[in-house]
């Protein structure tokens, strides 16, 4: 029998089913930016954890502190999807051999220097060493937050409807790119601007995520959540400099907001312009499809390459 | 300039340090078996955070659904050390692109029914794949509890004073031994042998944790967090079928409870017997210094060959 090989949203499709309906506790279970656990009556807590490996997503020869930032940054930007407050970080390094004990350093001080800058401390981790000196790196955050909503009040992934707005927060494109200063590497989590955005729309917020894989990608899930389709016109992408549309919705680790919202949204967030940039509409089929409107003439996000994501 | 090596021990002293004095929510700071916050004021949560790096701790290969189960079980540990109540636990695992979509699925299942066994489920996650088939997996656990004892009592590692007691619940030894059934595997974490433990003794359970490195090292753990030195009686050593008191004091991952307290501990807690092996003694010098008492002639385990542990 030949085996399936590995497939990282087959996979997510699978812990999604199963992590539904596991206790009462868990409010918001596997499949969102964060899990919500409640702790008594009235206090809830938010977790999410999320990997930088060495090779996969930054270079064998970055500086480890570098590695470390950005390690919390991916955690802090998931936070923000939530609208919540990050308060405590924790990690798990597992490290070649070859590392050196500087580079070990650097690594724990870009970790505990970048928690302490968003008050969310480094308060315990593990480190392992790897037997064979080429292994990749692998540093593993994980972060608690509070939820800074009502208890009645979650931003989950799946609450648009047809007709709602789909809007992005910053510029999108060139992450990845040298050329672009590296933002992939260091990027501002929008902590205040989802906190402030979600107390400006209220209930009008309807679904939020950070953009970690692309707009195209990212638009999606929020379209599958709500089982819908999405709209993008293109002509109101808010690229970077140097970056087309096409590298605005496929480019990944923009880390900006992308949210469905039931009116208009401010034009601006903490001096960040905010952008409306497409509608939910019907999935006459199944649900997810984004449709880019370009020139006039509606095309499919399949149709251009980038490849469907189930979650 | 020489780089110095990577010491998992010194980096952990330079962790624990940094982790000190942290902000008024972060309770108990990196060094114990879990780091604790608070949530208010009533509200308390423990965290912690252990890997499975495959080759190191467990071998290539190794049944997936066994390497799951094991990341899970190690958390559950540190969590029966701190006499807690486990909650829900959320996973990262970096795999090689060799392994099958079967293999992940069977790593998944492991983690997620292992946690649903002890009250802790899976309540999110995060996969990557390594970019080189070489690269070994790693499965990082974050594990999640409350705590279960009043709010002024935490079970630390550093409540042992001259004169406590050295106690250690079950058997040990062997546990890496293929002979002994691959307890390091599959064992039983001591959370409820903990909780009555910490109801039994009540103030006079004053340190503990659980026994992953070897009774040598986690009684100088327990001795250097209280600034003394350990005795132990070679002969009283509760070892397992087959084993020495080498082996007792020497192999690591028995899981078991090693604790300090101020008067004899019950005989047995949910059948599990509880053995008495030593004393805590002033240390002269720098404190950790673990002597073994062995036919009447007091040995320092440090010239028996077991590296002194930092932490």
């Amino acid at each position: 029998m030949k085996e399936q090989p590995l497939s990282e949203s087959r996979l997510h499709l699978r812990f999604d089913r199963l992590g539904r309906g596991l206790s009462d506790r868990v409010l918001l279970s596997p499949g969102d930016d964060m899990a919500m656990i409640g702790l008594g009556s009235s206090s809830r807590m938010l977790v999410a954890t999320d990997q930088v490996v060495v090779g996969r997503h930054v270079r064998p020869d970055e500086d480890p502190h570098a590695i470390g930032r950005k390690a919390v940054l991916r955690n802090l930007s998931d936070v923000a999807a939530m609208a919540a407050r990050p308060i405590a970080t924790i990690a798990a390094a597992s490290l070649s051999p070859r590392r050196s004990h500087d580079w070990a350093e650097r690594l724990h001080a870009g970790l505990h220097e970048t928690g302490l800058a968003f008050d969310a401390p480094l308060i315990g981790g593990d480190l392992a060493t790897h037997v064979h000196e080429d292994s990749a790196d692998v540093v593993t955050v994980t972060i608690l937050a509070v939820p800074t909503l009502p208890l009645d009040r979650v931003i989950s992934r799946s609450g648009a409807k047809v007709g709602d707005l789909l809007a992005v927060t910053g510029r999108l494109g060139g992450s990845l790119d040298p050329a672009g200063g590296g933002r992939h590497l260091d990027f501002p989590p929008r902590i205040e601007e989802a906190i402030e955005l979600a107390g400006l729309l209220g209930p009008d917020l309807v679904a939020m995520l950070d953009v970690s894989d692309g707009v195209a990608r990212d638009a999606g899930r929020l379209a599958v959540a709500g089982g819908l389709n999405v709209r993008i016109n293109a002509a109101t992408l808010p690229c970077n400099p140097g970056c087309g549309w096409e590298q605005a919705v496929g480019d990944g680790e923009d880390y900006e907001l992308l949210f469905a919202c039931r009116r208009q949204p401010p034009a601006m967030l903490h001096g960040l312009p905010v952008t409306v940039i497409g509608r939910f509409i019907e999935a006459p089929n199944a649900p997810g499809a984004v449709e880019l409107e370009v020139d006039g003439s509606i095309r499919s996000i399949a149709d251009l390459g980038w490849e469907h994501a189930g979650s």
